[in-house]
Formats: C-alpha cells, structure tokens, sequence
C-alpha cells in the first residue's frame, strides 16, 4: 500500500526534522567530486547505442550546479531555507508547542518552493520547451485524448488512442521483463471491486479522504483548502484590507496544511466565505472519500470500492505467495493494474486523473535482515539524491552511488537502495531524460506513520518535478492491519537454532463456553489462543482473586468464568521463529511516467519549429518501424506486402502508410508518432539485388540495405541488439531521397 | 459492444425460424466427405510441432458421430427436435399467436438440450474428466482462487496466483501479436468509469437487467426464473399436486423464457410463492440493472458505471480513429480490458463472474462491401458449424470450409467468416483442443435485434459447452444510437463517382430564433440541419398551408413560424457519399477461455492418477523452462547461476527450484504448473564440455545438450521456432534421472 504517492492525504503531521539527524554534518560535507564521470557511464552503458542521448547534455545538471552566476543567484534562498530548517530543528530540541512548528514547517515549504521556483526558471532546457505545443501533437495524433468527448466529457478520464495504448503496452511489458522476469517476481491479477472491509483495515476508509464543501444551492463542489486559500490571497490583495487582517491572512494561508476541519470551519465562518462562483452559502466541511463507493451483488448490503491501488490485493494473498514460494522469505510479488481515485478536481491532464494504472511490487523481507543479493552489481551506480536534511538545509539534490548512500545510513537499506536503482535503470530504459531525474526522501511529516523510510523518483516536467514512483519501507504495517482485521495469521516461520521456550496457555473448556455463548464461542477461542504468556498471566490472575474477568473480541464483550478455561504452563522445544515480514514497495504511476517520457522525447527540427517529433526509444516507441512506397506505382506493391509479412514474422510492428502525400510529408508524419525506422521503397528496389533504404528518425540519417537482411536488422535495431551506429558504419549512406521531395 | 455474450437477456423474443430459410436443405445435403483430413492438417500446420497434439484423437469427433451405435440412440431425440423445428415453421407460415409459438420455441430448447446433453453422455473423454482434481490443482498452486478470502471472500471475484497471472498475460500478448500486430488493428485503452449517457444510448441503462424478488425479512435476493422453475419443478414432484396442476407446472416452465414481469408476477402469486430459505413472503419482481453504479467527482450529480463491455469505448472514439486511419474504410479498433456485471448468483467458477477481462474487436466496414482481403488466404480452412437450421432440426454440428460456408449464405459475409478462421486458429494455438471447439450460430431469437448474424466459438468442458468468443455482425447499430443521442455524425464518406444532386435545406433565421428562443436555440438549428429532403419538404408544406409548426428535438418541442426559416432548393456536384458504417465484432471472454484450456490440458500420468499436470502450448505456459540442480551441492550453483542470466537475456522464463526435494518430485512439482521444459544440472554437467539434461513435460523424454547451446535451444522450443521432436533426434538421449529417484 502506498497512500502517499500521488497524494499527500494522509501524512501524519508530527514534528519535522532530519530522518536521521547524526548524518546531516556527514552529507553536507561529503564530496563528490567524479559523480559527472560516473552518471556518464551509467547512462552510456544503457543507453550509447541510441543515438538522441549522444544529443543529450548529460552534464547539464552538474554544470548548472556549479556555474556561480546561478549559485549566486541562488545563495539568498538557499540561506533562506536553511535558516528556517535550523528554526525547526530549535523548536524541537526546545520541545515548543506543536503549532509552532507547525507554523515553521508551512514557512519552511514556501521558502522551498521559491527556491525550487528559482532553480526551474534557471534551467536552459524550459525555455524551448513549448507544452501547448506537445499538447496539441498528443491530441492530433490521438496518443491520448478526454474520454466521452463527444458527451461532452469527463475531467480526469483520458483514453489511450492507438499510439498512446502501444506505447503504454510496450512500457508494461518491459516492466515485466525488467523486473518480474528479471527479478523473478511473483506477479498476481487481482479484484477491482474491493469489499469494505479490506480498505476499513489498510486504513483507506477512515483516512482516504480530503475536506470539501458545496454551494448549498447549486451543489458545486470546492476543496476546502483551494477555497480558503484563494479567498484569503484575494483579500489580502485587496487595497481595503487592514494590515492587521492581511497579516492574518498571510499566516492562516501558511498554516492552513496542518489544520484541523473545525479549524477550517472556523476560518471559513470568520471570513464569511461565499461560493466564489454565485456568492450563494457553502456548507460546512465535509468530509470526502476519495475512493468510489458501489454495492456487490443485488441486495445493496455488501459495500465495496473501487481499489485506489493494487497493493492491497497482494497483502491478503500473502499466505497463498508465501506458500508458493515454499514458505521462504524474502521475496517480491508485483501487480499491474487500474487503480481509482475520485479526485475533487481532477488536473494537469495525465498526472492527475480519476483512474489510472498502476504497477506495484511488493518486496517481503525480514525486518531484520534487508540485505539484497544483488546490492553488490549496483553499489556504484550513482543516484541523484534530494535528502530530508539537504530539504531543510536549502541545499540541491547530490549525486552519490547507492554504495555510499546505504553505508551511510542515508538510504535506510540495502534492498531500498537496490530498488531504487533498479527504478532509475528502468526509467532511463524507457525513455525518461537522466538529467531530469532525481529521487527525493520524504520529510518525516510526509510520511505515512509507519513508514520508516521513503523516497520518491521525480521527473522534472513543465509542470515541476512531479512524483512517478514512489520507493517505500513500509515497516510490516499493512500484513498487521490484515491480521487484526481477520484474525489470520499473516507471517512466516523463519529458521532459528533450537530453544527451549515457556508456554502458558489459556485452555478453553469447550463444552461450557459453547454451551453459553453457542455461536460466539469461536470468536472467544480464537481470542483466547492469540493471548500471549504476558496476558495469560493477568488473566489467570484475575480469575484467581475476581473468580471472573471480561474478554474484549471486537465490540463484544463476554463474561468467563474461571470454570470455564485451564491455564497450562509448559515447556517447549522450537526450531522456527515467527515474524511479520517487512515490506520495501516501489510504486509506480503509469501514466504519470509516459507523461514525464513524452516531455522529455518532444523535439523540434532544426530551422523548422512546425515539424515536431517525439523521440521514443524504440523498445517502447508504438510502432519500430515504417514501410514507405515512393509512390502508387504498382510494382512496388509485393515489395510492400513480403516485407510487411517478413516484419511481421521477427516481431517488428510497423505500419505501411501508401498514401499520397510526398515521402518526405510521410517521413514527418511518421516522425511525429515516434516511429523510430523508416523503410522506403522506390525505383532501385525494382532492380536486382533488390534493396531499400533505411531511415532513422532522429538523426535522419539514411542507409541502403539489402531487401532479404532488412528485417533482421530492423528487429535487432528495435531491441537494442545492435546500434544505429553500426549499422550506419556497415551499409552504404544514402542521400538523396529527404531532399528531392 | 456485445449484449449477448455472457448473457442471454437482451434477446427480442422474436419468431424463431432458421435465419436463412432457403439454405435448410442445402446444408442438410451439402456432403463433407474430407473434413477430418483438412482439419487434420490445419491443426498440424499449427501444431504439429506439438507432441501432445499428436495424441489426440483428432477425428474423435467425427468417429464419434458417424459410429452407428451412437447414431442409433441419438436418432429418436434428433427427431423429436426436427418434429418440433418443423411444427415452429409450420406455425409461423399460419401466421399462429405469437403466445403459441414461444411455447413452441421453449420446447424446441428443452428437446434440444435433452439431444445434447446424450450427446455429451457419450462422449468418451469426459468418462474420465476429474473437475474436483483439477480445481484441487488450480487452488493449491494458486493458478487462481477466490479474491479477499481471509475476509471470507465475494461470490464471482476471483484473484489470479502468479501461474494464473503469467498464463493470461501470455494468452494477451499472443492475442495482441495475433490480431493487432498481425492485422494491423488500433488498439485503444478506454475508461472503465462510463458516465450514465453513453450507456443509455448503448442500451445498457434500459435493457441490461436481470427480474429478481427479494425476501421482505432479510432482503436475501433470487434470480426470478429461477426461483419460479424450482418451485413448479417442486411442486410437480410432490404427489398431492392434481394431474392438472402439474400440467400447468410443466407448461410454465417451458414458457417461462420468454413470460414478461407482469406474467411472472401473476404466476408467483397464483401459486403464492415465498422464499425458499425462510418461508417469508416476497417482494414484487424488481428489474435489477446488472451494472455496478457510483458516483463521478464529489457532487454525488454526475451517475456513471463500471462499464460492462470494452465496446462503448472504442464507439465513443469512432470519429479519432478514423481520422487517425486517415479517413479510411474498413479498419479495425481492439481493446483488452476489464469489464463487470453484477450478476444476482454468479457461479461456474471463471465461466461466470463479476468482473472479468475481455479483448474485444469493432472492425468497421463499408455496409454494402464486406469483403475481406485475406478472405482467399484462409477459404479452404474448415470450421465446426452448428447453424441455425440444424439446431432446429436436431442434427448435429458439421465441418464444413468457410469458403463454402460463406458461398451458401451460411455465415453472412466474408469478414466475419475471416474472424471467424483467425478466432479458432487463435484458441488453439493457445491449447483449446480442437475437438472440443464449435461455432454455433445464434438462432433469431437469440441474436440481438441489431445484429445480423452472430456465431459464438463454444468449448466443450464439464459444464457443457461454454461460449468463449462471440463473433457478431452488429451493422450500424451503435454508431446509430450515439449518433442520436450527441449529434455528433459518427461516420465516413465513401468516393463515388461525381454525381448531381438536389439540395433541399430549411436556413434559420438566426436573428429571429435566436431572439425568441435564447439557449435553446443551438438545439433547433442543429435539428433543422439533420433533416432531409422529404422532411424539409413536409416542414415546407406545413409552413405554407398553416403557418406555422412544432418541432420535436428530444422531449422538447418548439413552435416555429414561417418567418423563422427559408427554404433554400440547388444542385450540387458531390464526389463523397456519407455512410454508417457496419461493424463485425469478435468479442474475447479471457477468463472463459483460460478455463476452457485448463480443462483441455489438465492430464494424469498413465498408472499415476495422483501425478496431475496441465499440457499448456509452451507459447502461453506460465513459465518455459525450469532449472534444477540434482543436489544442493555447492559445485552446481555457479552453472544455476549462469543459465539462469543467459535465459534471461534470450527473454525464456523460468524457474529455479534448488529446494531439496527429489528430482522426480521437482518434476513433478514443475509439471503442475504446466512448465514444458525442465533443465537438470548434475554431476556430469561439472565435466567438460559442460552440458545438462533437458526434459520435456508431456513425454518426459530427456536428452543430453551442451551448456552454451541450451539457452538458444530452449528459446526456440519456447516460440515455436523449433520442435521437439527435432530437438530429441539432434540431441543424445538420456534415460537415467527420473527413474533414479
């Protein structure tokens, strides 16, 4: 389960500070000096066979970093936050009320935001970037588009058209390979429609939720915080206003992230808030599940809801994948799927929508071993790391190897840190810009309670860095909640030497109890055999001198008598020790990656502002590859249909596009759906030994190949089997046929 | 979208005849004499790389129904079902009460369900079919169980376990290479939360229901006709009921299909029904809408729901898709996806659920050219055909080729004789025995009122046949109804031949509507630009002789006067013609497939009934191949180690079980989970050159192959590229392992 990604509902607001305040000095002075040289490498390794990352500034980064005209820049808000972090850090070691810090924390976000702000509007790559642009090839070319447009549509639904679905396919089924196959993860399919019950025990139906209020006339509905929020910034703008109520404002607007509904309420009267659209009344907060709620089966009585993520369905299954993993930790189970949230106000199109894919994988381990076998392949892949303590410090993100960062104890473990390189790998696999990329540690008061350590892969787009896979230890919350809610023992048997324990037991004296309470008596068993030796022992005691006691089951209680149970002591040999497995979970938003992957492949030719393309690796690219005839003549017919059945036959999906339009106007076309080959046929394929030419998309390049090898090449092109490099290198260059259009 | 897979509701009880009444008696003369030699060879050009399907009985089918023996019990139920086919007929010449011929027709399905239910009594396969061992299987390697079990789970919701999930995400990849790739189809991904509209105009929102009654006491629910027919069929047992009454018993029931809620009201209350479980009384018969219903956004306004097919997605997206095929007919859209229906009772494991995915294809065409270019490819390709006719006659199925088929009028048209070909291909290359595959045609009363020929490709498994893939030709149906209810034209121009045509068009007078009828007036010229000429022509007429009229646009009528409008009379030269186009609609039920396959492949060992195994094709097996060492000697583990990368790189996954069981019983275990190829490394392997055994599943052969070739070799039996049978002749045999445990 992950309720933090995507969201930032549930946070427990406790007290901010460093997660482990001893390493603060440690990071802060930690050099990095070859860290450029490394990520270099990294990236090479996976990706010098495309030729768009040769294009890349891979150092754009580093060199921003250091270049002090931006660093002075920067110095003030840097020094800003710091300060403030420092302010915190005070509070907390002076033990001050909570809504001191309370107050610190909002100031310190606002301090970071302006920085970050900064940062952005420094970055040289935003200033070509045209979203509206982007938009508009997005929809042109259906990758993706509103759903129901024709109804008029609904906000947060988007439909995938058909290059859109490819590329999402190919994105799933490399996941799948890279890591279920890879990592030979138990991967499982599991229900949408999830009963009440399960979600009132992960914690999603008392807590899933944000704060709203209606227009009691029209119905319109405002999230309460928006609302607040835009009132109060309108007022203190407002000439009228006294600077007694505008600094009001100014401080309700900084803490209104940590208030409580009836404090808002208490706002929202005081300020005499009217709908901002008609000026009618606004009701008073309420509360708003964010899942969607439906009833299964005809009587309207078993409630149940849309999933709002797929961990849940591998949690109760946890028995069932323990066994079949033969009852041996750790390992990992995984699931793809949709997911449903009913966002108040949907937004930022794909990033935030009412229905979404998700791909989960949840890593079972000892709590207290979170080793990883194969942390040692990776330990010197270097991460770009945005700490808790260098958030605090107005300090950038640092690139470090995962080696360093775990021997540290910045990256809380091994198999955490082994995740996340994983994710990185994949990311860049896909297409996501390495320069754009950075992994951000949740600051305490963002983390779920039981969280022990949470970092977020972010992917910088023109919207900010945006969350897309969200890397926890998630401690053994979810299979605790699950046990208590059901009474099913959800833990392994782990191996320890033999050891003599001390039982004492509660033993029911069955044909009493079922006597009185006939059909509550199982419920009283179970209870009575989930009691440990400390509770038992106060049980007994009781019995001994009240003769009588009260056992709590749930809501119930039942009156025993001590006739009614024996208390048995014991000894016992054991080979197996039971523990409740922790949990690593990397969780990633599908959608919201292909977003960050089509801003970060959106290109413009040269000269040419109108010819937009995107660039997609091929492995995840729609389509690998066209098959272009010159022209309508003929003859160039079977040429067309045998290659396009030889493709076919080596897996290379492609499209023949014989319309009429010029090969050059076909080539943009085809450049603009990402498809990364192009084939043409013309005249000189008619003569023998028949051939065609090759095109790639992002350099233009054209060879000539032979007709009975193409396929082949095709294929080990579109699978990383070779370079467009080599093949360059191998077959003769060809120059004409762009140009003559 | 396809109301009658799965479901047999929204059937217009209509008059039943043979579809194609002219070709009644061609079909029961058309000879067949070579049918299992072509099915013979389609099967083995698919599958004869297959050992298993060697040892089918391929013509068990047609022995079966040619065996006199068999013939000679059968022939008095085909006769009374052609009785009553003929009597059907006969009625509908005379033009009988249409009360008289659904008796008619409900008698004809009784007959025809007692023929085939002897038919299936006779077949020798199921004599030795285990369903409690193969569910045994099924739940204990958890290939799929029942969804949120430890909270006691929900009827007709089932989780897949990570053999059941690998297993359908093969069967959707091959579906995907099969028809999207191989087609060339626009694959789309579409929302599941569907807003109330387009289901309206779908249908779903009127028609999509099931009659139910509910217990007044305890709101437990009952499928009406079920409840009805258990209670006569009680009744009619009991041996204080009058001749007479029983006889009204018996005629109920047969009429029951087709009774309205009015008619089943009166007969519950005629025999003064109660629940069956309390004895309390019961509630008026309730019309229960199947879908799942929630909420859109916060306002509680805006109604919507889980959609209940894919189809209505890729309808909605009619007008994106076609521009994206650049305007061109015919094309065909796909969807895999999850769909839901709130079935009253769901039961039959996988066959009826709640929630289930589908793959769905709308291939639209011009309406007067359904033609298939591929037709000729696959013309001689033999099908199982039940028809209509036949069914009416109390024959059997027969084999015929679509090419005959299709030239007689059998099945309507070429493309949906082509899908018809490309679904069994599919199914069976997927491992549905083709023994046990038929088509059946659905007889009129069956077929929605919108389509215009529907076969369903059915399996035999142990609950009789089961409809798994729906192949419809539904005309223009559904671009129609959304029409209607947007406005927005879903349709394409067709090039003709430059023609002269007259305009007759009814202008607004703008300003003046405009004026008198404000918001409205959008809706009034959006009508008056949809009429056609004979309307605008009436309009005129009305105009001239009263002055003025109503016009009707949804339930809203406005009163327009001749000032309001000129009608405007030219000729134009038109190069285009406007058409709906048809849609032919293969529609894939997943989750029934996978069952069906499971049946089909669920083998004991000879002499070992408790050794079970599941013969999956390796292309859609869970896993391809295993890799165990014969001992947990630590010499072996490098070579696991390293075979283990090397069938990653060569995308074969696996397995590795180096848990101490004996070999045997780790085949065993891998047999279970339908792995097709297992590789030993023992002492030998240590030897130089190194080299393992490697074993196939289904003959537990074992041969002896070097290290550095077995991934390849592996690989290749994995997708078909190479066969077993080559592999055992290339390769030393080796005979010791398995015995030696």
């Amino acid at each position: 389960m992950k309720l933090y990604l995507f969201c930032s509902r549930l946070y427990r607001l406790s007290d901010i500070t460093c997660a482990k305040p001893s390493l603060c000095t440690d990071l802060l002075h930690s050099g990095n000096n070859c860290r450029s040289v490394h990520f270099t490498s990294i990236v090479n390794s996976k990706w010098g066979t495309n030729k768009k990352h040769r294009n890349i500034p891979l150092q754009i980064f580093a060199e921003r970093m250091a270049d002090p005209k931006v660093e002075e820049i920067l110095a003030p808000l840097r020094s800003s936050v710091k300060q403030q972090g420092d302010l915190i850090r005070q509070l907390k070691a002076d033990g001050a009320p909570e809504l001191d810090i309370k107050h610190a924390v909002a100031e310190l976000k606002l301090r970071k935001k302006v920085l970050e702000d900064k940062e952005l509007s420094l970055a040289p790559s935003f200033a070509t970037f045209d979203r509206a642009k982007m938009e508009d090839l997005l929809k042109r070319r259906f990758f993706y588009d509103q759903s129901f447009a024709i109804y008029g549509g609904i906000t947060g639904q988007y439909d995938f058209g058909p290059m859109g679905c490819a590329f999402k396919a190919n994105l799933l089924h490399t996941w799948r390979q890279f890591f279920v196959l890879e990592e030979q993860m138990l991967e499982v399919d599991c229900s949408i429609l999830t009963p009440e019950p399960v979600l009132k025990a992960s914690g999603h139906v008392e807590r899933f939720a944000d704060l709203m209020t209606k227009d009691v006339m029209t119905g319109e509905c405002f999230r309460l915080d928006h609302l607040i929020k835009a009132h109060l910034e309108k007022l203190e703008l407002d000439k009228k206003t006294s600077d007694s109520i505008k600094a009001e404002c100014r401080d309700i607007v900084i803490k209104l992230d940590g208030m409580t509904k009836e404090e808002m309420h208490a706002v929202m009267k005081k300020f005499n808030m009217k709908s901002p659209l008609t000026g009618n009344p606004l009701t008073e907060p309420i509360e708003f599940n964010l899942m969607f709620a439906t009833q299964i089966g005809p009587s309207g009585l078993i409630k149940g809801f849309l999933r709002p993520e797929t961990a849940q369905g591998i949690f109760v299954n946890f028995k069932r994948l323990l066994e079949f993993n033969q009852g041996r930790l750790p390992f990992a189970a995984a699931q793809i799927g949709n997911s449903f949230r009913n966002e108040i106000s949907p937004r930022s199109g794909l990033i935030r929508v009412r229905e979404f894919t998700m791909a989960e994988i949840e890593h079972f381990c000892d709590p207290n071993d979170k080793q990883h076998p194969k942390f040692e392949d990776v330990k010197d892949v270097e991460l770009l790391l945005y700490s808790a303590c260098n958030q605090m410090d107005g300090k950038g993100a640092e690139r470090k190897s995962i080696g360093e960062a775990v021997g540290k104890g910045l990256v809380a473990n091994e198999t955490l840190g082994y995740f996340m390189v994983r994710i990185q790998q994949f990311l860049i696999r896909c297409g996501v810009d390495p320069t754009k990329l950075r992994f951000r540690q949740h600051m305490s008061n963002e983390m779920a309670h039981y969280a022990q350590d949470c970092w977020d892969a972010e992917c910088l787009t023109s919207y900010g860095w945006v969350e897309c896979v969200g890397c926890a230890d998630r401690s053994a919350y979810d299979l605790t909640q699950h046990t208590k809610a059901t009474g099913v023992r959800l833990a392994a048997e782990k191996k320890t030497e033999p050891r003599t324990v001390d039982v004492v037991e509660a033993v029911p004296n069955k044909a009493m109890i079922g006597k009185k309470f006939k059909k509550e008596a199982k419920a009283i068993y179970d209870k009575l055999a989930e009691l440990d030796a400390n509770d038992v022992t106060d049980l007994e005691q009781k019995l001994e001198t009240i003769g009588s006691l009260e056992l709590h089951v749930e809501d119930e209680s039942y009156m025993l008598t001590k006739d009614m149970m024996a208390i048995k002591r014991y000894q016992k040999t054991v080979h197996v020790e039971e523990i409740t497995p922790s949990v690593i979970e990397p969780s990633f938003g599908i959608g919201r990656i292909m977003y960050a992957i089509f801003e970060h492949n959106f290109k413009m030719r040269e000269n040419d502002e109108q010819r937009t393309y995107i660039s997609l690796p091929p492995v995840v690219a729609p389509l690998k590859c066209s098959v272009l005839p010159l022209s309508g003549n003929a003859e160039f017919q079977p040429f067309v249909k045998q290659l396009s059945t030889e493709l076919t036959k080596v897996d290379v999906s492609h499209k023949v596009d014989d319309s009429s339009g010029s090969i050059g106007r076909r080539y943009a076309r085809t450049d603009e759906i990402a498809i990364p080959y192009g084939i043409t046929i013309d005249f000189d394929t008619l003569k023998e030994p028949h051939s065609a030419t090759l095109r790639e998309r992002d350099s233009m390049q054209q060879v000539r190949i032979g007709l009975c090898e193409l396929p082949s090449v095709v294929h080990q092109l579109s699978y990383n089997k070779t370079t467009w490099e080599k093949v360059a290198a191998k077959y003769p260059k060809f120059e004409q046929q762009e140009s003559k259009t």
